[in-house]
């Protein structure tokens, strides 16, 4: 199927583009808000990948023609962006895209990274509020270190925890994270639990701070 | 050194009172508000040591008399009785006493397990603010699962993070953590950082709610 990345010129969006072209057979394209910006991204992952003796392809569109076709929406983008993008691709939706939300609001300060959820208690659950009423919205891929997904000659071995109402759309998106090597997805249970997912990911951050040798730190659940 | 396992008559004392004294060669006492509870529970964690062949020792006093004398100071107790039993025991702490705090606010509803911090932000900062000044707090053990620990046949290799501003009373902690087999500590940073350590708990059961085969869940960052 074809996957948008929007925000894809990003940090985490640049990670999952790779792997995913890396190690799936699906369409990958990376969204920006500037189209030229997603097609130079596009041409430097698919030198990256080629530097990693992959042949594979990545294009880069501005967002709504990248979400045009497209089957998953990734939102890759910081979680103050996740509305406006929303509005600015919503018209393109597919009958069959499901938007999922992998943002997390996090707070830094002297001692270490802290969660900083939205008012609705997580991004995952504001992109469900703002998407229209019949486009799912899943939650995945909150927990993931981008620096680790988009060094293609790291291991993963990680889990990512999926959650939303509709269990078929909920069913694509943790086979899609599956098709990435080294990515288990597990199922949260429904978008309220999104929360707790995304307040793992500072958590994170202040592991890989606060203990000599770990860094791009992810999680296994066992 | 004498560990005191305050509410060691619950499931997490349970769990810890039984793999310190399988595993460690810490003196282990359970404390209760109840004196006999207490000695009844030390009993019978014996006799489930006895069971699994191991000769190990396990005494169960009143709070108070279980705190006199210990070195570390566990409050496994349910969160909103955490400010009581620090109350309760104050008096009797040693001068080279640590408190720990294992304890974590969860509210549970249809969709699943979910983080409920008290004000202060979790119930570690909770114990440190109603904790004697010179008494350090140290967060740890929140995200072991109670089953698994009292399982004596189960294996653990699980990670446990480990909050707190004293540096010593921490590294106290992490290898009192590490006596037991199969624990790993790490360094969670700052007390500051004990919400999100927290808030891992409700997502632990989540993920066992949610996922066939899948109980008693642990985590390991990697």
């Amino acid at each position: 199927m074809r996957v948008a990345l929007l925000g894809g010129t990003g940090d985490i969006g640049a990670g999952l583009a790779l792997r995913l072209a890396a190690d799936s057979d699906h369409e990958v394209v990376i969204g920006s808000r500037d189209a030229d910006k997603a097609a130079d991204k596009a041409d430097e992952y698919e030198d990256t990948l080629a530097d990693a003796r992959i042949d594979a392809s990545v294009d880069g569109e501005a967002n709504p023609d990248a979400v045009s076709g497209s089957h998953a929406v990734i939102l890759a983008v910081p979680p103050y962006y996740v509305t406006d993008t929303i509005d600015a691709v919503e018209a393109e939706l597919d009958d069959e895209a499901i938007l999922v939300s992998p943002a997390v609001g996090i707070d830094v300060d002297d001692e270490g990274f802290h969660y900083d959820p939205p008012g609705v208690g997580s991004v995952t659950e504001l992109a469900a509020e703002h998407a229209p009423a019949d486009v799912p919205v899943v939650g995945a891929f909150h927990n993931l270190a981008a620096g680790r997904l988009s060094n293609l000659d790291a291991s993963l071995d990680v889990d990512t925890l999926v959650t939303g109402e509709d269990a078929d759309a909920k069913s694509t998106v943790m086979a899609l994270a599956e098709s990435i090597d080294g990515i288990r997805a597990l199922d949260g249970g429904p978008l309220a639990n999104s929360s707790e997912i995304e307040a793992l990911t500072p958590l994170l951050i202040n592991v890989a701070k606060y203990n000599d040798g770990m860094h791009d730190v992810g999680v296994e659940f066992k």
